[in-house]
């Protein structure tokens, strides 16, 4: 059986993040520490809601290479997608970078996808990579579900899509730790792939629902392998929602995995609680990105957390099959993420 | 400068390939080739065209473990894509295999980007992968362009969307080799990931001319390491069709390259060149894989071909940001195919 945890065969370090952000999440409990945000309408200067959504990745990108001091010459790969159909978002946002560059297409769990593959490029083949992904509310609604115009109600299981773009430049080169001035650096320790899941969930307003098993399944496989929730400081799933949480939490209590204690999921901690608005929180690629790129890595980084799990989550349906009948196929990518101190 | 050929550390094969077509496919020059065909009206027993294609991928893949005798809990990763929105070709498609899966989004470069980051896990995370892709003709064009009752006409630089999948089973262990039957195994020696490349071009009925810049700077950039085209029995891309190949050819002659001599594309070689429909060629993410998966491959296997420089291309674009007025971006991934003898 060849489907465990796998160990990158040699340290691989997010050595920086980049992260970029929309008015609504700026006002939400992490909203201090993107690196750049458009606090008026969310166009980032340009004339449509895709273009806006390109945009943010070449910020994005941009932030995490400035940060790290590396050159576009110095990175081998970039691993970009998006929501949008043919993932225009990444395609025509990075194209300014000359970076060789391999399209992803893994829902909401872009951001973990990006991070496992980059990593086992890192652990090999190439010396850096970067990790990016996005989504705009606006591009979101439009293509998944109706015209913002429309006004159309949503129900309490319905998530808000994050209009937000976050970007992981790897390293698997012991000499860019030494430009790094924080007194921690994460390193990517363990990554587990997960499987497409489908329980037979066909509300396009519950993806919590859809995408939960997916996540059990994958942290279930994970604490098999001797591992139990105890060990990590965060368990952090994206973007469940606050529905899809209480499910996840409730299908590994089942199989006896306790993981009320230290789970938190990035689509319930982006905006405030008292939002009507959000519903059952937030999703979109854009949603775990900004959320670790901004808020987790910057703790890991200042030894706030030192021992995390990431299972970013995604559902792969498109509106066209839903109109056929079809359910909703879900996945959940783990990444431990793992605060080693700088010996300065 | 980290934008180099990069060789696998480990020797990676491909012990197997499948491949599924459409009836239109089998009355072409390699129809016979294929390891199934639906020779009715390509619906592969399912009621929308979307399901055929999945569908398509589910017997691909099959084909390419049954052949290997290799069972899906020995296949560390699937990497899969196509052309559909949210790639839901693949997305369905193989959630009968318990597999654990990374969606790819690379257009018409799909199976070239499957076959290198395969490649590159191969090498050293995983023992096993799978690559698949795929494309249906009347699921591309309803969705891209009109919906087949509409019955546009096509202009000449047009290309036809190939019904058909190819999947690819690499394995980076030495002992499947034993179980091989051929005299020669397919081995990826090297490969060239490619940037984005975009020149202007917005005639969604000339995606040649929008690949064919792609396709000429990465094969520029492996010739310029050292290589000749000379070197090599076949320089086979897919899909530029004819219109493209033109331009692929003339760019490179410009910077002192040529490739006439040895060069075929896979869109002008998976259909009869009388076939007037056909305009351009075949195109689609079926199109190089299928031609690579049950031709290509085979000849190697079989000695007739011993060095292969394969160059997947695609373009990057949606049709909603073609109506918003952008251009095509295109790219090409290079990977290097050489038969190695079994020694028996």
């Amino acid at each position: 059986m060849s489907h465990g945890i796998i160990t990158p065969s040699r340290d691989v370090y997010i050595i920086s993040s980049g992260s970029v952000a929309g008015h609504e999440e700026e006002a939400g409990p992490i909203g201090g520490c993107f690196d750049a945000v458009d606090t008026y309408e969310d166009r980032f200067g340009t004339d449509t809601w895709e273009k806006a959504e390109s945009e943010m990745q070449r910020l994005a990108v941009g932030f995490a290479l400035s940060k790290a001091g590396v050159d576009t010459s110095d990175v081998g790969a970039m691993l970009a997608g998006d929501l949008l159909n043919q993932c225009v978002g990444s395609n025509y946002g990075l194209t300014d970078y000359k970076i060789p560059y391999m399209g992803l297409y893994g829902a909401c769990s872009t951001a973990s996808e990006g991070i496992l593959l980059g990593t086992l490029l890192c652990s090999s083949s190439v010396d850096r990579a970067v990790a990016v992904t996005s989504s705009h509310y606006c591009s979101a609604e439009r293509q998944f579900r109706f015209p913002l115009e429309y006004g159309g109600q949503r129900p309490p299981t319905a998530q808000w899509t994050v209009t937000g773009s976050g970007a992981f430049l790897l390293s698997g080169n012991k000499g860019d730790l030494e430009k790094i001035e924080t007194d921690y650096v994460p390193r990517v320790s363990e990554v587990l792939p997960g499987y497409v899941t489908d329980k037979g969930i066909s509300d396009v307003n519950n993806m919590g629902a859809a995408m939960a098993p997916a996540a059990a399944d994958t942290l279930y496989r994970y604490f098999k392998e001797g591992h139990d929730p105890s060990e990590f400081d965060l368990i952090i799933t994206g973007d469940l929602g606050s529905e899809g949480s209480g499910i996840l939490c409730e299908l590994l209590s089942e199989e006896g995995v306790g993981i009320t204690k230290n789970h938190v999921d990035c689509g319930c901690i982006i905006y405030n609680a008292d939002e009507a608005d959000k519903h059952a929180g937030g999703s979109g690629c854009g949603c775990s990105a900004v959320v670790m790129a901004a808020h987790i890595l910057k703790n890991i980084r200042e030894g706030v957390l030192s021992d995390v799990l990431f299972v970013g989550t995604g559902a792969l349906m498109s509106p066209l099959v839903l109109n056929q009948g079809s359910t909703i196929p879900g996945i959940g990518h783990l990444v431990r993420i793992t605060g080693e101190r700088i010996g300065k």
